[in-house]
């Protein structure tokens, strides 16, 4: 398994991934069109190009099977400490359980730790309770509510 | 009241509101050093010197006294849609509860919308009980759970 910045030619892998999910589902993300649109292109392109975001997959022999996104955010509190926020965690359906997001999360771990962060945080669907137990084997807690306006 | 980007000399005062609070004081931010160090200077220059940062500051007669930090991150979810993230949100201990914390939210949203973003999101402490029903009143769900590591 290598983990690595996401190229463009990966963008179709990584939107299967974020689509296979219950959740994402409920949200109306189950399907993904044959063709990415413009507006995710353009999101690609934009995290591409900021070298405070980056697309991390998890690729097996050419093959996409895991993904997610860093923010790398400085700010006055701690110290003037930089924080790594993860989004948009996904291991193909397949795979799951077999260790993959915890070699993905000890990769993440490292570009912060790599990065001078302070503080390396998430937030996942209350419903996602599987998700909470392998956050907080990681050394996780769950000290925050993650609380979220749709416009 | 006036809200705007945070300039360099509304730094030691943005400090003071960071460090006025009970659960900074617990993680031993509570003191406020005479002179701002090297290493905030460089989170502010980093902050002023990204696009997608904007540390804003509400000033009344040219006294600083409300702060947030907001993010703009990309996504390939929701369609390539952007999110802001909304951290170190404070009001000066002397005008809490005056409506001041009201506006600067609404400051901010309005922000979220001329980004385009789909989605503001936040964390906030599970003992902030009265944040949790101040942002549930501006239409904030508690979906999520924040989990938060620290290095």
């Amino acid at each position: 398994m290598e983990f690595r910045s996401a190229e463009r030619s990966d963008v179709p892998a990584i939107l299967r991934l974020l689509a296979d999910d219950d959740i994402s589902r409920a949200r109306g993300f189950g399907v993904v069109p044959e063709e990415v649109d413009a507006a995710t292109w353009a999101a690609f392109e934009a995290i591409d190009a900021d070298p405070n975001n980056e697309l991390l997959v998890g690729d097996e022999g050419g093959e996409v099977i895991a993904t997610c996104q860093l923010t790398f955010t400085p700010g006055l509190s701690r110290g003037g400490g930089w924080r790594m926020t993860i989004e948009a965690v996904r291991v193909r359906a397949d795979r799951r359980s077999g260790g993959i997001g915890k070699q993905l999360m000890a990769y993440a771990i490292d570009r912060a730790r790599e990065r001078g962060c302070r503080v390396v945080q998430l937030t996942t669907d209350k419903r996602r309770v599987d998700a909470h137990r392998f956050y907080a084997s990681l050394g996780f807690a769950a000290s925050h509510e993650g609380m979220k306006l749709t416009l």
